[in-house]
C-alpha cells in the first residue's frame, strides 16, 4: 500500500510518485495482439466496425478482461462500456476515467483506440494488484463508434455522452448499409440501461497513438498533448473558360487550372511559413474538361485548414478568403467556396499537462508537448471534465492501416506514465 | 480578260491586282451553310466523322459542286479530292493549290476545314468566270481526316500526301469503333487512283479560321500565318507519400499535390513572362488517393507546351526539365516523365505571307503576323511546297463547338484576300 498520506509527499509540489509501481507488459501486450485478432477477415484484413458482429465479439472480451479485473462493468444507452473500480459508488464521488474506443476503420492496426482501453484497464488493474486504495474511483471507458466509418459522426459515442448530440437522433442513425444505429445496438447486446453522461469524470485522460510522425521523428517518446486541432473544411470551385491550349494566348485566358494551383501553393506555403503549429493540406482536386489541349473551364479542389487556436484557424480562414477575393480579379475566374465541416480547436487541461509531463520526466524519459491533428474521443469528454491525452510514437506515422505500429517499449512507456498519472489524480484531492 | 501582260503591270513590286475582282458572296456562304447541314443528328448537332456515311455525302455534294464549276475532279489513294483547273494540264506545270478539310470532330461547327476548302473552289470559280487566263494550274483540295477523331493520327491526308506516313500504314489504321481505313475509303467511294503527292504544288495557301481569340480581340481582319507552333505534351507523373492531413507537420510532408501546383504555376508564369508567343497549359491532374483529410501520394499533370521556334520550345522542355529536377530534391518527391507527342514548329514562306500582307492592304483592310496554334493541314504540306495560310477572326475563339462563328463580312474579306493572292501566284513566273 502506497504511503499516499505521508505528509513529506503531500509538501512536494506537482507530481507525487508513491512507489515505483509499474504496468504488466506481457498482459497488456498479449491483450492487445488477442484484441487484433477478432475481426480478420479471410485475407488476414482487420475490420471491426462500429457495432458489427466483430465489435460485439470485441467487446465480449473487453468486458470479461473487466470483469476478471474485479470491476464493475456499467454500459450505457449509447452502448458505451465502463469498467469501474471505486471504494465509493460511482456517483457519489466523481471517478478518474480512461479510455478510448475499440471500433476500427476497414483494414485497420491493432492500436487506434484499443491501445487506450486496454491500457487504462492495465493501469486500474495494476493499481489494485498493488493494493493500491485511490482517494477516488477510477474507471476506463470504450466509447461507441468514434471511427464513424459505418455510421455518422465519428466520436459518436463519447459525442453523446458529453451531450454535444441527443441520444435519440444518434439512436436513429442509419448505417452506409441501411441499419439503424439503436437496433444494432440492441442486436449485438449493448443497449445498455445507463443514462448517458451517468458518470461525471473528475478527470479524463486518453492514452493514444500519435497517428504522425512528430514523436519519431524527434526522438521522443511521450507527447503531452495540450491541444486538439480546430478543422476548417472548404471545397472551392473555380470557373473560368475552356478554350482551345494552343490558340489562345496566355494574357487572353481564364485558366481555372491556373488559379487552382495558385490557391494550392497559397495555402501550402502560408501553413509552411507559420511559425505555429497550423497545416493545411489540398488533397483532392479535379479539372474540367480534363483534357490535354484544353484550357479548364472548371477545377474544384478542397483545403483541409488545421489550427490549435481558434483565432489562428479564422486567420488562416480570413486569409484564404482574402486570396480567393483577388484571385477572382486577377485570374478572370468566379470562384465558390462550401464549407464541408467545421469544428473549433480544444485545449486540453493545464494540470493534467503538467501531470503527464512530470511523469514522463520521473520515468527517466522525454516528453514533448504538442498538439493533437485527428479526432479522438477526449476532445469531446473535454467539454465535461478537465482532459488531456498522452501520445506515444507511431512508426512513420502510420496510421488506419496495416503497418499502424508502436514498439512494445514504446506501448509500455506511454502506459506506465498514464499509470503514474492516474494514481496522481486519484489520489489528489 | 486581265491585262495580265501589261508591262506597267510587271513593273509594280509584290502584289499585282489586275482588275477589282471579288468572289460570289452569296454562293460561298450559301454552300458553307449547305455542307454545314449534312451530318445533323436527330437534336440537330453536327458530327462529320472521317469516312462516316455524312462524310460521303459531304463528299458528294463538294464533287458536284467541283464538276459543276467545270474543273477536274482527281481523288488519290488516301481519298484526298482534288478540283483542277488549268490550260495546262496537272503534271507538266505545278498548280497555286488552295484547300484544307471538310470532316469534323463531334458536335462541331460549320466553318473549321469546310471554310478553306470552299473558298478555295469559289476563287478558282470566280476567276474562271472573270475569264482569268492563270500561267499555272489552280486546284482546290479537300484532305482526308484531317481531325483524326475516328482514325489516328490527325491531318492524316496531307500528311501521307506530303510523304510523311506510309499509304498502306494509314490504310491499315483501325478507327476507334474498329473499322478499317482503307476499307471504309472504299465503301465510300473515296479509294482512288491516283497516287498519292502525284501533284506536287507550286504553292499552297489554306485559308481558316483561327479557332483562338487574337484577331477578334486585336479587331483585326486578316491574319497572315508566318508559323505553326511546335508542340511538346508531357506526362508528369509525382510520387510522395500519403498521410494524415492532420497529424503530418508540414515540414514532414512529401506532397505530390503541392508538387504538382508547384508544376502548374512554373509553367503558366514562365510562359506568361515569356515576350514570346509561346504557351503552356496543364489541362488535365489525378490525384491519389484524393481524399480531403489525406496529403495526395500521387499526382499525375500533362504539359502542352507550344512555341512556333524550335529553340524556344526546347528552351522550355530544357526549363521544366530543371524545374522537376529541382523539386524532386526540394520537395522530396519522386518525379517521372512521360512524352505523349512532340512536333517540330513550321515556318511557312515568307514570299506568301507578303502577298498576303499586301493584299489586305490594297483591300482596305488590316493584316496581323500571327502564329498558329492549331495543327492544319498546311503543316504537312510545307514540306513539299512554299505555303502559308490566311486566317479569320473566330468569335470568342470558340472552334470545335456549335457555338464557333465568323460574321459573313469576315469570311467574305478572307476569301477575298484568297482570290487576290491566288491570282497573283497562278500569274506570276
Amino acid at each position: 500500500m502506497p504511503p499516499r498520506s505521508d505528509p513529506s509527499c503531500r509538501k512536494r509540489p506537482g507530481l507525487k510518485i508513491m512507489k515505483p509501481l509499474s504496468v504488466n507488459s506481457t498482459r497488456l501486450l498479449a491483450r492487445l495482439q488477442e484484441l487484433g485478432s477478432i475481426g480478420r477477415d479471410t485475407n488476414g484484413r482487420l475490420t471491426r466496425l462500429a457495432l458489427s458482429d466483430a465489435d460485439r465479439q470485441a467487446r465480449d472480451h473487453l468486458v470479461a478482461w473487466i470483469r476478471a479485473a474485479g470491476l464493475e462493468v456499467a454500459i450505457d444507452r449509447i452502448g458505451n462500456i465502463f469498467g469501474i473500480w471505486g471504494g465509493n459508488k460511482y456517483g457519489s464521488q466523481q471517478p478518474v476515467l480512461l479510455g478510448s474506443h475499440i471500433d476500427t476503420v476497414m483494414n485497420a492496426g491493432i492500436y487506434d483506440g484499443c491501445y487506450g482501453v486496454l491500457a487504462g484497464l492495465e493501469v486500474i488493474q495494476t493499481l489494485r494488484e498493488a493494493g493500491f486504495v485511490p482517494e477516488r474511483p477510477i474507471a476506463v471507458a470504450a466509447f461507441t463508434n468514434e471511427e464513424g466509418v459505418r455510421f455518422a459522426p465519428d466520436m459518436m459515442g463519447s459525442l453523446v455522452y458529453a451531450g454535444g448530440l441527443e441520444l435519440e437522433t444518434a439512436l436513429a442513425t442509419r448505417s452506409t448499409d441501411g441499419a439503424v444505429l439503436g437496433q444494432e445496438l440492441a442486436r449485438i447486446g449493448y443497449a445498455g440501461d445507463h443514462a448517458v453522461g451517468f458518470m461525471r469524470p473528475h478527470a479524463y485522460v486518453e492514452l493514444h497513438i500519435e497517428q504522425g510522425p512528430v514523436l519519431e521523428h524527434s526522438g521522443i517518446p511521450i507527447g503531452a498533448v495540450e491541444d486538439l486541432q480546430g478543422i476548417s473544411w472548404q471545397r472551392i470551385m473555380i470557373e473560368g473558360q475552356a478554350n482551345h491550349a494552343g490558340t489562345t494566348p496566355m494574357a487572353l485566358r481564364r485558366d481555372a487550372g491556373y488559379a487552382a494551383a495558385r490557391i494550392m501553393t497559397f495555402v501550402h506555403d502560408r501553413a509552411m511559413a507559420s511559425k505555429l503549429s497550423g497545416v493545411a493540406t489540398v488533397g483532392s482536386v479535379a479539372f474540367e474538361p480534363n483534357a490535354i489541349n484544353v484550357i479548364p473551364a472548371r477545377a474544384t479542389l478542397t483545403v483541409d485548414l488545421r489550427n490549435p487556436n481558434e483565432t489562428g484557424l479564422q486567420e488562416e480562414e480570413n486569409a484564404l478568403a482574402a486570396f480567393l477575393s483577388d484571385l477572382e480579379t486577377s485570374g478572370d475566374v468566379k470562384i465558390h467556396v462550401e464549407i464541408l465541416a467545421r469544428s473549433r480547436p480544444v485545449t486540453f487541461d493545464a494540470r493534467i499537462i503538467d501531470l503527464i509531463e512530470e511523469a514522463t520526466l520521473k520515468r527517466g524519459l522525454t516528453a514533448r508537448r504538442m498538439t493533437s491533428g485527428a479526432g479522438h474521443d477526449a476532445q469531446m469528454i473535454a467539454s465535461m471534465a478537465p482532459t488531456a491525452m498522452i501520445f506515444v510514437p507511431s512508426h512513420k506515422g502510420i496510421s488506419h492501416n496495416p503497418a499502424e505500429f508502436t514498439s512494445n517499449e514504446g506501448l509500455i512507456a506511454g502506459a506506465n506514465v498514464l499509470l503514474d498519472v492516474t494514481q496522481h489524480l486519484a489520489d489528489a484531492s
